[in-house]
């Protein structure tokens, strides 16, 4: 399953460290070299690079309800702050430690850019840094529940969660997007409601995606603390033409898709 | 100029949430009634949740050439262990307890889904996390530094820096992605210079990349560091037709540029 779901060349390079640990003492030596450091890397700080983190199962309607409110406070930061500020309490460290209010900064696809969503960037950070990194042989888990979320994000009609006491009451419609992408995400929803960008109903819904991705990341946490975790996706960058995308070229690519240089064959 | 910078949503949220405390109260709340737990999120784990962060100056070029390095190892989370590894040596916390090696799912702009470019994505977090988020009364100048690598990310000629000892000994050619997004930045690089994304010297295109945004980064933090930054980019999300995104629309709205549902004007 791994092995398939990288790319041949991120492989290799992953490989090559476990093997010989080539990459970790090329980078240690010029972190020696320029600034007169000795400690590689990983020596220090290691409490926090231990993974996975230590991890207790959420309720997922708990975690919706106060992604809900907190998306209120620090916008799309909401999903890291739901599960953190949970694990604060019922685990303590590393969670204490992490500045779960820094990431604010994820509003609007990155300060207003439109790029990639803040719930699934922050389900993708929760996720991968619970159960840590798959470089230097580490568990690959993060990286699929992390990729599961962003294909549920991009095929799912949202918002799924209604709130317990919503600041809009409406019953808000659903769109899919298609995409990660908060620009194309919003903008259709936008487009099917004709609400604009400031209304009291785009922020209420985006509270709500935000609340509807952290219930699902519970779930799979969940599951995966159980040890019943089984990747669900279809996404594998290795198909996408020869360059990392999605599969639906024609969005973007509306006059034709370009073609990406082609791969030298491995010689027989 | 933060108050221009702001969408008049987000505008509004931030003055009430420091006129009344409002978001955070409404938050702890929840906590509070959700998990039984009674302490509000901002109580716990306020060190790193403090701002700004100890900063001291930071060589640019020792950074990209670590940077280089680094991206062998954890691909395009290098910009954030660049910058972060060289500060836990010489400042020590809040840098040691940072996951900072976590971030390497920032690769092929998140797990490879093509989305944020791991390079200005490494920027955004570290600007925002040692400056801190502009939530609260926080200062916005992380916020601009952040869209300001963006916008010239976008707009570089990139790869810029050449490493002392490159892996692909080649001159590489450079290419403007016009885009943070790492499938349009990758995929223009790739057009231009046929080469697969397999092949070595796509890779060490993008290790350069992220050394040469490392590189600027650094320029900007330090100006910040010295009291003499000043913003600098046109972005403005609340010009871009009422959604966030960039400016040039036409990119992939190759077939019409939808009009987003007007604003409510302010009744005088």
């Amino acid at each position: 399953m791994s092995n398939e779901y990288l790319t041949a060349t991120q492989e290799q390079i992953s490989r090559r460290q476990v093997l010989t640990g080539a990459g970790t003492l090329a980078a240690g030596a010029v972190l020696a070299q320029v600034g007169g450091m000795v400690s590689p890397a990983r020596a220090v700080g290691g409490s926090t690079e231990e993974w996975p983190w230590p991890y207790k199962k959420l309720d997922p309607e708990k975690t919706a309800e106060l992604c809900y409110a907190e998306w209120y406070r620090v916008f799309c930061g909401a999903v890291i702050s739901s599960v953190f500020l949970q694990l604060r309490e019922l685990v303590g460290e590393p969670y204490l430690s992490f500045p779960a209010d820094g990431f604010a900064y994820f509003e609007g696809g990155q300060m207003g850019w439109g790029t990639i969503c803040g719930a699934p960037a922050g389900a993708n950070l929760v996720a991968n840094l619970i159960i840590g990194p798959r470089i230097n042989g580490g568990s690959t888990a993060g990286h699929q529940i992390a990729t599961e979320m962003m294909e549920w994000y991009s095929q799912t009609e949202l918002p799924i969660y209604v709130p317990k006491k919503p600041k809009v009451t409406a019953k808000l419609p659903t769109t899919v997007s298609s995409s990660p992408l908060c620009h194309i995400s919003v903008g259709r929803w936008m487009k099917a409601t004709n609400k604009p960008l400031g209304s009291p109903e785009r922020q209420d819904r985006c509270a709500r995606v935000a609340a509807s991705t952290a219930y699902h990341l519970v779930e799979l946490l969940n599951a995966w603390k159980e040890g019943s975790y089984e990747a669900n996706f279809e996404f594998d960058c290795i198909k996408q033409h020869g360059i990392s995308g999605q599969f639906n070229c024609a969005d973007c690519h509306s006059s034709g898709v370009p073609t990406a240089p082609k791969e030298e064959q491995p010689k027989t």
